[in-house]
């Protein structure tokens, strides 16, 4: 009955017939946890609270943190609390840590799934988050379609946006495939990304195209005969990394071009991705980088910063820069002056300049969160297509 | 870096490019709930896990039980565990207690997702769990949609289901609008509803007609003028039993005949409701019976069993028995034995009786839980239809 917490039994009898049945809740002695708000946005400060009375210790852990995660204060009835911001507008992410074990706030049904953990998610409104909030415009669909990989021998599914007046309409259009990072699946680029209603409002201001975006579930079953915890060599590793370029080119473009109403050719597409993501965009440059038209690598770039190492593998894609530069109209490298990856992405960009490969580096501020992200995906976009057609 | 638990941190570099970065965890002494999984299924017994060495008391409540909650049993390492079944082959929600806190598991990140809570959700497999699993037959797609609300004044969103060839064909298809009950949303039919899969296996088999279905969100906001926890009269309870009635005929009905290719009249419209989506099926049959050619009211009935009251409030649509025979071909009353709903329904089902409207009651096993709704959905959808067109 705990579903029910929010909802005022009148109501829920009321939304439904008269006289009908409903769910009662059990009796049982009122708490504070009944009429507790979690998460509450007021005056760009979000207010975190947690019921949990024989609870030692609660901590709170958010994307927009640059240091530990934050303890939380217990009053006299037992709720934890805490409050951050100011904050600028924008869509947030956290966990609460109850003694040592990482949960989700109970009062907050607003989640990001991942492969194997889940964060709760908050909008502190105000003019910069406007460009990913639900505005009142036409609105494309995000679809989930299921299909069959090859590659991986088994049913995948994927997530789709089609522009608004696809289904009304006849025309072929270019496809922005858009790849979550390590742990995400699916789903991640619709929910914690806002990747529909970001396209929404770029295509109702003529900034970007419409466009289909296509977001693959990039988190790869581990192969069969992979001993877990067990070292790769390299050619082990290789072979991995083939397995993402393989689903991607052989399983994922295909049915996409079978299934909607797309332009199959390769200045109609475009391929972009985020940490893990950004690796396998990564992978399909060196690899086949005539097959789209338009890359980009965010929060991602060289492992260890070994550009020698780099080189030596690439060395095929990395020697002919003249077909490279003459087919790939944009290769933008975008990371964050906090992440992690800001030395690797360095290093990438280093490697492409001295073989003469033309590229764009941009370091934002920021960190390895989706806060940036969602922005790279709104600068991108308008720079995708612009000529096509 | 919890989320990427369950991937060793050699597989996300190798699905990456070669080398390329990805997330760190942080250096800490390794502690059970790395290699801890939750939960585990095998010969249809389900063990659940959770790590909480300072919880002084865990429990596990789940939708097979009728019982009260599981107190869950600790050792020496602080986790915590219970084992469940064997069971039949089922799609089953859990949530656990964690020393009054209700919570998630952490380490399963398949959630059904509610207005104001979560679940999380696990598959037993087995024959008796085919119709909704996800078979090698084609697929349709789940779509998420956002229209404009006339009637709540605020853009809503819907999930419609297009049947496999959708896309590429030119048909027109009949729609089944399919409700939620209390505290869910949209998705609730598409995580744990199952309802894409099991359309997708009944046309598989030939049993159900291709069909669209959408499914709203009946979780209304509340409306500005009413105050919090005050007692409704009988106008205002109407009135706010109207506005869902409205958003579904005014609103979503148009929407969906606007945009997809379906056949807008009654004889290729459905609607069924479990619980409050129930009584919202129970108004609009009593107020609109025209609108639709099928309608099945799912755990639900007449609330405190006062068929007089019900009489009263309906007289208009009770005395056109013939009227409504005429248009209505199905009228189907399903509820469990165990449900606490079976009293309201059958006391619906006397109403009808009494009063010369045709319809069927159908009382199975079980209770008020989504075990009982996916095989309602299963065994009403190939009724739908069929001599449509």
């Amino acid at each position: 009955m705990t579903r029910l917490a929010l909802l005022p039994l009148a109501l829920l009898a009321a939304q439904a017939a008269a006289p009908a049945a409903v769910a009662q809740p059990p009796k049982r002695e009122p708490t504070p946890n009944d009429t507790l708000v979690s998460p509450e946005v007021k005056d760009k400060t979000i207010t975190f609270r947690l019921y949990a009375p024989k609870a030692s210790e609660v901590t709170l852990r958010g994307d927009w943190m640059d240091g530990p995660a934050v303890k939380m204060t217990k009053d006299d009835k037992g709720v934890w609390s805490a409050t951050a911001g100011p904050l600028p507008a924008d869509y947030y992410s956290y966990s609460f840590t109850v003694d040592g074990v990482r949960t989700l706030d109970p009062k907050n049904a607003t989640i990001k799934q991942g492969v194997a953990s889940l964060d709760n998610m908050v909008l502190v409104p105000g003019p910069e988050a406007e460009f990913m909030a639900l505005q009142p415009v036409p609105h494309g669909e995000v679809r989930q379609a299921w299909y069959n990989s090859s590659t991986l021998g088994q049913q995948r599914r994927m997530h789709v946006y089609t522009p608004p007046g696809y289904d009304a309409g006849a025309d072929k259009y270019p496809v922005l495939y858009l790849l979550h990072g390590g742990g995400d699946e699916d789903s991640g680029w619709s929910t914690i990304g806002r990747a529909g209603l970001i396209l929404d409002n770029l295509i109702a201001e003529k900034k970007a195209k419409p466009m289909l975006v296509v977001m693959p579930n990039g988190s790869l079953p581990r192969p069969a005969n992979l001993t877990p915890g067990a070292k790769l060599d390299p050619k082990e590793m290789a072979a991995i990394q083939d397995r993402f370029t393989n689903e991607l080119l052989k399983d994922v473009v295909p049915f996409v071009e079978k299934t909607y109403r797309v332009v199959p050719d390769a200045g109609h597409r475009a391929l972009a991705g985020l940490s893990m993501g950004g690796g396998q965009t990564t992978r399909v440059l060196t690899t086949n980088p005539d097959k789209f038209g338009y890359f980009a690598i965010w929060s991602a770039g060289l492992f260890g910063g070994n550009p020698d190492a780099f080189e030596g593998q690439n060395e095929k894609f990395l020697a002919e820069a003249d077909r490279v530069n003459k087919g790939v109209k944009l290769l933008a490298i975008t990371v964050g002056d906090k992440d992690f990856a800001l030395a690797g992405s360095k290093a990438l960009a280093g490697v492409l300049e001295k073989r003469g490969i033309k590229h764009e580096l941009t370091v934002t501020g920021g960190g390895h969160t989706w806060i940036n992200w969602r922005q790279y995906l709104r600068d991108l976009a308008p720079r995708l297509f612009q000529d096509a057609k």
